[in-house]
């Protein structure tokens, strides 16, 4: 249950939420790529105490979270910049002509509104508190209440105090930046259903997700809900290539596979190739690399407890052979790997299923047709990998088709963990890797999702936004007239 | 109920529909956009014989008819201009550099799959069968199945031979396009729920709209449903416009009010005035206007009668005053204007409900906090219009902040009937006017709708489609490495 005087107070920082996006609107731009900016900056400067801190709450190495908060500044960054540009203004002029019946036609998009985010365990600082959710939904000018992951509250409050101190030295207003500690199970549920708040961006569980995605299409009016949940993340490993690197590919494999303690979305969970000699040496190679594996500790102890209850289902399902299992005494992750038939992954659901944390299935085929049987039942996923020749892709054509429709991204040879924030960048699949395959939730165009079209039809010059006036004072790139440039308009202003 | 029968064609058709996704994704945008325009010529070629059909079964003039088959064949070609440009291709290319991590990632546009078009009433040609539904869908490289309106079953006939003739001139599968005649209540829920189909179109009532919304969502994989469900299309009236021209508004607005019988989607249903002098000759001169409307036949029964019924409805309403109403014994749609005071309105959320046809309620407030409180409460619009002078809008700027969030097309005098089909249009406006503000019905914006990115990773060039490969065959616009820019790249294909 939560607490009415916590209510209280959600009411009143939605509100505020609310507020804060009426000024939002009024923002360039510019003057919301400059506020990103000195968020990247306030983040950097975060010390070796911010590290010290989350290592102690999330138990993830020094290294890995340096890594971690180069990137969430870079996203910062970069989101600026293409905010900056103008990118997501998408702006279409259509100026009045004689044969027109409806003269002039501005278009551009504004932002949705106040957004909830959820902060992710595993990523406790680009998917979390001032991950790349909350800068996406600012730099489309939506106030964010955040939601922090209780696993690293410290984290989180670091983080906040970040933005929340750009916020005043720009003397915006408080409510662009919410930070909700409130942990009771129902909080969920009562931000995605408050009136004021307009999409949801979530990153962790089916369950949850799901949960989310439900409660928001219940609404008197819907909104959106982009729930980044997972994925087994399967891997075609092809007969040309794996015959040339069996043994190699078996380090790739599990290096992808166990690195963080397997607590990624892109987790390679599923490898699959034709029965026979190559396979049989991957396997053994795989079993060497498992032994070597050090267990660790998880990011807290719900995540262990699920990874290890569901190894064990896995584990325990009919025809399934064990490849090699780590077992320490500990609480920490312990890798293992099984080996099962096609026949039987394709029968049995229960292996479909994500086990999050350091497991991985390998799936033997001995015809064509059972290949083609286990793309075409494939649940929609994140990634999925081809580990082939060139040959390998010729051959596969049809198989490569359907996977196509499975998948956000699509990878040659290489592993799946680990994303570039990049525009080319796909993180999003098809349900139930997500609820909205439309989007990403990585690269600047995780921008796109907090976004909506409005047009102004024969405004005055004077009332529109500085996006859509004639003299165009941003200089971003419009489509006027079907054409795309960033000049400006020389036109007799109304 | 469906018949089996019905169920296993339809079964059929969707799988040929799945198969025939396949054939079209492989297809190049230049490819599509020639169908495209074949359809447009065979529509356009289509003689006096459609209209008279046409006209026979909505009893829509010829006049209007024939500007909406004009409307209709634009929308094809500039949709398929549009789709040749590469614009819904959205292509990002980053290339392998030594500090990045994922070396080389390509994402573009696909469609997302085959989608089921439900045919309007409202416009036979322009949102029917080969209305700008399916001439997306097919832009975006979906297969569609349409489910053809009853009112104008042989239009749509013409329409879906019109396209099939296409198909087979092309060699393309027959799958691409499917027409459903089949006319149970319970085809909606078939279609919606079937496990093939991937979104949903629709432009009708809200009550059908939202039964999709609602069916899509429930279903184990959860698929977008575009429903364009109307809208009172608000008309805020100020004090120094109204002064100058009250009586030429008065005849501006009935005469939008009662176009095509009232029957667009866009139809001005409430203006919002101040008390006082210039309103009173406006209500007056509206008064006079709308004695002078010759009631005209509806599209169809249910229409007449469920405008009858809601008309009543608000007329009944306490406190309210009927300005006019030209009644007939015929079942043709008969003009009526009722005036309430803004207190009234607020409270009394039935005359905030569509009256689909030639029905109007004005408005009066007296304080300014009335007004505010109008613009608050209001549910999403399509449009919203400002009747105004510049000073006018200098004087209302709070309001018209609130009024942006409430529609997706804000116009500055004019009337909302009628959408131009251009880039800078925007149909569709936040719920319940639409179950997803972020996308247009009309323009060839409509196309963004059918489709999802795919990223490939590494991916040998031979192996990409013509929309990534280096040498950019199709000499569309693509961002690369944040620029944009349609040249070839001079990289050594791997």
């Amino acid at each position: 249950m939560i607490e009415e005087t916590s209510t209280q107070d959600i009411d009143r920082r939605i509100q505020m939420a609310a507020e804060a996006f009426q000024f939002l609107k009024n923002t360039t731009i510019s003057e919301r790529a400059e506020f990103m900016n000195a968020v990247a900056d306030h983040i950097e400067a975060l010390g070796e105490e911010l590290l010290t801190v989350t290592h102690a709450e999330t138990s993830l190495p020094l290294a890995r979270l340096t890594g971690e908060k180069a990137r969430t500044v870079g996203q910062w960054r970069s989101y600026a910049k293409a905010v900056a540009a103008g990118i997501y203004t998408e702006a279409r002029i259509d100026l009045a002509r004689p044969e027109k019946q409806k003269g002039d036609l501005r278009k551009y998009n504004v932002g949705i509104g106040p957004v909830v985010v959820f902060g992710a365990s595993n990523f406790p600082y680009a998917f979390s508190t001032a991950g790349g959710d909350t800068a996406s939904a600012i730099g489309a000018g939506c106030p964010v209440i955040i939601k922090a992951h209780p696993a690293h509250p410290q984290t989180s409050q670091i983080m906040a105090d970040a933005i929340t101190t750009v916020i005043k030295a720009f003397g915006w207003p408080e409510g662009i930046f919410s930070h909700i500690t409130e942990t009771s199970y129902e909080i969920g549920t009562y931000l995605t259903q408050h009136p004021d708040i307009r999409a949801v961006a979530f990153t962790g569980s089916f369950t949850g997700g799901k949960a989310l995605f439900d409660i928001a299409n219940r609404r008197k009016d819907p909104i959106p809900v982009f729930a980044e949940m997972g994925s087994i993340n399967p891997v075609f490993a092809f007969q040309n290539l794996l015959e040339t690197k069996a043994e190699a590919l078996a380090k790739e494999y599990i290096g992808s596979l166990t690195l963080g303690v397997g607590q990624f979305c892109t987790n390679p969970g599923v490898f699959i190739a034709l029965k026979g000699n190559p396979l049989d040496r991957f396997i053994n190679a795989l079993k060497e690399e498992i032994q070597e594996i050090t267990p660790a500790k998880m990011l807290h102890e719900g995540i262990f407890e699920s990874f290890e209850k569901n190894k064990s289902i896995a584990i325990e399902q009919p025809d399934v052979e064990l490849i090699a299992s780590v077992h320490t005494e500990s609480t920490a992750g312990s890798a293992a790997a099984i080996k099962t038939r096609a026949k039987n992954f394709i029968n049995n659901r229960v292996l479909s299923e994500e086990v999050f944390g350091p497991f991985g299935i390998v799936v033997e085929y001995e015809t064509d047709e059972e290949l083609m049987e286990i793309a075409r039942q494939l649940k929609g996923q994140l990634t999925i990998t081809i580990a082939a020749t060139h040959e390998d892709v010729r051959d596969n054509g049809a198989l490569i088709t359907i996977l196509k429709d499975k998948c956000g991204r699509l990878l040659f040879n290489g592993m799946p963990t680990g994303v570039e924030v990049v525009y080319g960048m796909q993180h999003g699949g098809p349900f139930p890797s997500t609820t909205d395959s439309r989007f990403t939730s990585v690269g600047p165009d995780a921008v796109k999702r907090f976004v909506r079209p409005i047009c102004f039809q024969n405004w005055p010059d004077e009332f529109l936004p500085d996006e859509l006036k004639n003299d165009n004072p941003l200089q971003i790139s419009r489509m006027v007239d079907g054409i795309m440039n960033s000049e400006s308009l020389k036109l007799q202003t109304t």
